[in-house]
Parts: structure tokens; sequence; C-alpha cells
């Protein structure tokens, strides 16, 4: 008979809440909430009030509870929570991939230095099981490409906006209201937080640890109507689509909106679903699809990973200590569209080759080939009149 | 530093060659092949003779081989290897899905009695983590439906059928040259093999052991060019589908052909490739989608599950040890398309309601809505002139 699993969650917003609900529908798990730490104790909350506590010590020095559940949006005080956990030698879970993208190297640490268990699966696609059946599954497998859509509030957004023709500012409070968008929205929409996962992913796809500014991220806030019109007498959606590559022994990630075919599998994904497509030498192409979002779906991963503790799982992160010896580059090649108004226009000099060059009364664009290093130094980027999109001509 | 994994390895045909080639290109993987026992000497083989033996004893009987892999045809011969593997307390991992669903009690209680693990991930869906992520991360997920393409070849013969215009016998003869076919094609098509992948799917979704006989199978054998045309007009595919389903406590299975609209995620499964659909109250939908036959994509999942053993991993049979008191039935009611040539027809009666009846010259179909415990006593679906497709209404 296994110890029974106490747990202490910090946080009760729509994860927290969503934990609660599968944690007290399924059964044969002997787990139970003993305290939840949170901010507000005048907010109004669904469950008996003896279950909060607005004193963190009430979890982390309460010997009796031996998993630490961080659920809670502000990042430095996740770190702090996290990591306090870890000294305590009390196994933590996490959904927070900010807070993870952003201390990994010291997260790694502390889980070798204290000999405890940091889970985070929910972090990376919700329901999806990502960061264990990298590790486990695909361990011995010669990865070389994780790509997919890793946001589920841009991709309700995107999804509306082609589908139900709704405005962008519609689509994000759709979003927003549902659960499916972070406290921020910049973190969605500008790609940030997609980032984030894929910060996650290099580390058990590639054994890669990054910082969150070393990747490129561009997002879907400049797309403006004429962009969709575009792809849609193109046959295409547009989604943002977070990827990390390898070629030989270099890799490269980046996470950009991009032009995907009707008959592609990604189109398959919709509204707040997340899909991921790993391509390898051996297990070659494989997609995953699942709900991205939303409380209970996230909530059931934080539970597997709870689950998982209860026979002291934790990960390897195999591919680190394999030493593969990749090194992470951004000389790569992208075939890009780029629309523009008449006063910012992308500078020619900075591509390797343009095919397309489009003038019209309100739509101008051009689609050519630029070097990803030079596209992220490249200024005329930042203007708000100017949106890219990867083309479908990407590898 | 982990003990050194050994391994015995019984049959060389595309998948043991397949876990030949995996092996030997990956890398950070402290496992060799010691012995390789083929029944066939004679055979030119692809790698040097001192790795083989026709004496099933150099590898039973020798102490350093601390796994068993066991990957040949002869479902007898196959429970042999296994089971005396097992009594000697060497691990074992088989890809073997007909052996197991027939022997399954047999071999849960060996498991136990010799404290021995037996991993079989690749018996299900080649290179798509199923066994695995049902033990491990649907542990607390109510799950209510498991379904999807789980043949390869009858994937494949279909695919080129329908997209490819060819005949059933030629595209048969191309899954078998190949290698995506059972030797014994009619394990294949008569929707045999993607049974015996269901009985197993059911004891890890389920916690419910049936024997292969207690399943209904109907294969794709029957089809005539006159279903697929129908098919084609309807915007839709034929696929044969494996499902396992449960409402509130009562767990229904079938293997059957299907009519997959189009636009269905399903469609996206084409050739060789498998694809599963899971349901569940928390994560709701997810989609796996991978290669479902093949040497190499075989290969790599034997190569999980010879991975997983090296941190001592075992099926825990989760869902058994629940006691979730489900019971198996019969009685539901499907909804099929039946078409039959003048001399044999559907008898009426056996229908709870027929929608559509159609007589043309050499077309002659109905649909209607029938229990699937009649559908299996009935006599007239056992003539080669009557074909039956579930449509699209099923739940």
């Amino acid at each position: 008979m296994r110890k029974k699993t106490i747990l202490g969650v910090f946080g009760f917003g729509c994860v927290g809440q969503g934990l609660y609900n599968v944690l007290h529908q399924t059964r044969g798990f002997n787990a139970e909430i003993k305290k939840i730490c949170i901010k507000h104790p005048e907010k109004k909350r669904p469950i008996d009030s003896s279950f909060f506590t607005t004193n963190r010590d009430d979890i982390l020095n309460d010997p009796e509870i031996n998993v630490v559940v961080e659920l809670i949006d502000d990042v430095d005080a996740a770190y702090e929570i996290v990591s306090s956990s870890l000294k305590k030698k009390k196994a933590v879970v996490s959904a927070n991939k900010k807070m993870i993208a952003e201390n990994f190297p010291a997260l790694l640490r502390l889980q070798q230095q204290y000999d405890t268990p940091f889970l985070y699966e929910a972090s990376c696609c919700a329901s999806i099981p990502v960061i264990r059946n990298l590790e486990e599954y695909y361990d011995n497998d010669l990865l070389t490409s994780v790509e997919g859509i890793l946001n589920g509030s841009t991709n309700y957004i995107l999804t509306h906006i082609f589908d139900n023709n709704k405005p962008f500012d519609e689509a994000l409070k759709d979003a927003q209201r549902l659960g499916y968008a972070e406290s921020d929205p910049s973190l969605d929409v500008k790609g940030l937080d997609p980032k984030y996962k894929l910060l996650i992913i290099l580390v058990h796809a590639f054994g890669i640890i990054l910082r969150p500014d070393e990747i490129f991220n561009y997002g879907i806030q400049n797309l403006k109507d004429a962009d969709i019109r575009y792809a849609r007498e193109k046959n295409a959606r547009i989604k943002l689509i977070a990827k990390c590559s390898k070629i030989d022994n270099r890799v490269y990630a980046y996470c950009m909106p991009r032009f995907i075919p009707l008959s592609d599998t990604l189109n398959k994904v919709t509204y707040e679903y997340n899909g991921l497509l790993l391509e390898g030498a051996f297990a070659e192409h494989q997609f995953f699809m699942g709900k991205g979002a939303g409380g209970n779906a996230t909530g059931s991963a934080v539970l597997s990973d709870i689950s998982a503790l209860t026979y002291d799982y934790r990960y390897e992160y195999k591919k680190l200590s394999q030493k593969l010896n990749h090194s992470f580059t951004q000389e790569i090649e992208l075939e890009i569209f780029v629309s523009y108004n008449g006063e910012t226009s992308p500078d020619p000099a900075d591509f390797t080759g343009i095919s397309v060059k489009h003038e019209s009364p309100g739509f101008n664009y051009m689609i050519g080939k630029i070097n990803l290093a030079k596209l992220i130094r490249a200024t005329w980027r930042e203007d708000p009149a100017v949106s890219i999109v990867l083309t479908e001509n990407n590898f």
C-alpha cells in the first residue's frame, strides 16, 4: 500500500478548480487536498472555507503535506513557492510554463540538490501527454522535429476569425471568458506562452536549455483583414506554430504564424485544442491532439503528475544526460510572407531572394527567403503595420 | 549505473530486423543483442551468423540474458517462449497481439507469480504510445471511449482503393510486399488483428478481460465496388474501426468497417498509419496518430519497452486493481448499411427500424438499426454476397 498523497495547493483559479473537480470525481486514487493557499480570501469560493489559507507556511511547514501543487499566476511568487518546497523535500507539480522556462537551470539544480521530483506535464499542452512521452517513449528514437499548435487561446481566436468571421477583439474576449487565455492576453497573442512551452520541449526533446530571449517569437497581433483574406484565397488558414527541429547536430526553434493548407493535419486542430507533430528516424511522423486549455483538461494533466509521484516517478532528463552535443542555431533560411502599408516596408536587402512582390491599393506584400538571424535583427519587422507569416514551404 | 541490458531475441523477420536497426542507430542506450533464435538457419541474413541459433535454450538458459524479446509468428511457440522466460524471471517484451489476446489471464498470472515484467507496447499500434499512456496518463481520467484505426494493413488497402482506385487484391499484395500485412492476411482483412489489439486496450482502458470470441469482428473482405462507389457519393471513405466504449457501467466493443466522412479527423489516417481517438470526462477528446506497421516503427516501440525495463517499469494494471465493476455488453443498437445481391438479403425482422431500402440492377442495400447481439446471431451476415458497413451515425 502506497503512502497517501496529501496535497497543498497554491492558487484556486481555473486550473485549481479543475484539479479539485477531477480529483473529486475520480475513484481509486488515494489523494486529498489538505490546504489551498490563496491571495484573496474575500472572494466567494465554491468549496468549504476551511480548505483555504492566505499563509504559505500553512502548507510549506506542514509535515503531513507531501506534494505541493503550484497553480498561481505570479511568476516570482511561483518560483519562490516551488524552490522553497523542493528545499523542504516536498515534491512539486506545476503548470506554470513561464516560471519554468525562465528559471530552468535553477529548478534543475534544486531537483538534483534536494533529490526531490518536480513534474510539469500540464505546463506544455495541458491534456496532451508530451513531456513524459518525450522522456520515456522517444528516449531511443532519433527525434528530428517537434512542432505544433501549443497555445489554445490564439488557436481559439484564429479559428473564430477564419471559420466564423469574428473580429479579433471579440474572439479574444470569448477566449478570456471561457478561461482559455492567460490573464495577461499579450502572453498568448504575442507568442510568448507557446515559446515558454517550446523551451520546455527543447529540454526533453533535444537536451537543450535556453533562456526565453534566445528564441524568436512573433505573434498574431499584427494580422490584418487583408492577410486573412489572402490566406483564404490560397485555401489556407493561419495558425501560430512553435517548432524546434534538428539538422545534423544543429537545432533551431521559433514561434511564428504560418499558412496551413486546408488539407494539412494541423488544420484539424481547432478552437482551444493543441496539436503536436513529432518526427523521428524510426517512429517517423506522429501526431497528438487534445485540449490545450481549460480547467478540467489542465487539472487532469496535473492529477496525472500527482499520480506519477505515487510511484516515485521523476524526469530523468535523459537527453541532457546523454550529452548529445546539439548546438542551437538561428542560421536557417525561412520563406516568409510580409504584408505592409506604404510607410514601412521590409528592406529587400535583408532577403536572400524575393519571389513575389505585390502592390495594390491597401494591400502590399512580398514573399521571400530570409535568414532567421537576419529577420530577428531587422527593425522593420517591429512596425505594427507589418505582419509576417511563414509560408507553407518551410521545412 | 544501471545494469546493462543483454537481449535474447526470438525471430528475425520484419520487426526483429527493425529492432536491430533501431538499436544500432541510437546512442546512449546500454543494451546489446546477444543471441537471436531463428527457425530457418539456411536463410541469408543481413548480420553476422554468430548472432544466430536455432536452439531456444541458448537464450532461455543463458543467465547473462536478462530480457527476452519475442517477435515470432507462431502463436503457440510464442506463448511457450514467453511463459518459459517469465518462469525463469527473465523480463519479456513482445509485439504478438494474437498470442497476448488469446492467453491474457495466464500471462497476467505468470507476471504476478514470478514477479517479472511483461511489456507489449508494440502489440497495439506499433509506434503510437497507447498502453503506457492508458496505464500512466489516463489512470485518473474517467475514460469513456477508445476507438480508431488499429490495423495498418487494411488501412493501407482501403486508402489505395479509395485514393488510387486500386483493386483490392493488388492493394493487398502491395501491403504484403512492404511488410505491413501479417503473413496470414486473413488476420488483417477479417478484422482479427485489430480485434486482438482491442482486447489488450480493453484491459488497460476499462479493466475488462475477454476472450477473442467474445468480441464481434467483421472485416473488409466482402466490400464490393458498389459499396466503394456508394461511400464516394456520400463524401465518405470506409475505414475498419475498432471501438470500445462505456455507457454507465456497461462496456461494449466491436471491430467493423464504418463510413468516415471526408471531414472527419480519422480520415487523416491514411496508408499504414494508425489513429486512435480517446474520450474522457476531463481530457475530453484526444487523438493520436502514427505508423501502425513496419519494421522500424514497431522496432522502435519494442525498444521503448526495453528502455522502460531498465528502470524496472511494469504495468500495474490499474484499471483491473481498481475493481471498476464494468460489465461487458452486446446489447447496444447500431445503425448499419447492408448491401446484398438478389439471393441473400438481410432479414428485416432482425432490425428495430429500417430507414432506407434501395433496389436497383446490381446494387441492393438497406440502412437500419439493429441490436449488436442480434447482428452477431444473424446467419445472413455470413454470406459473402452481403457486406455490412456502420453508418457515420453511430455514437
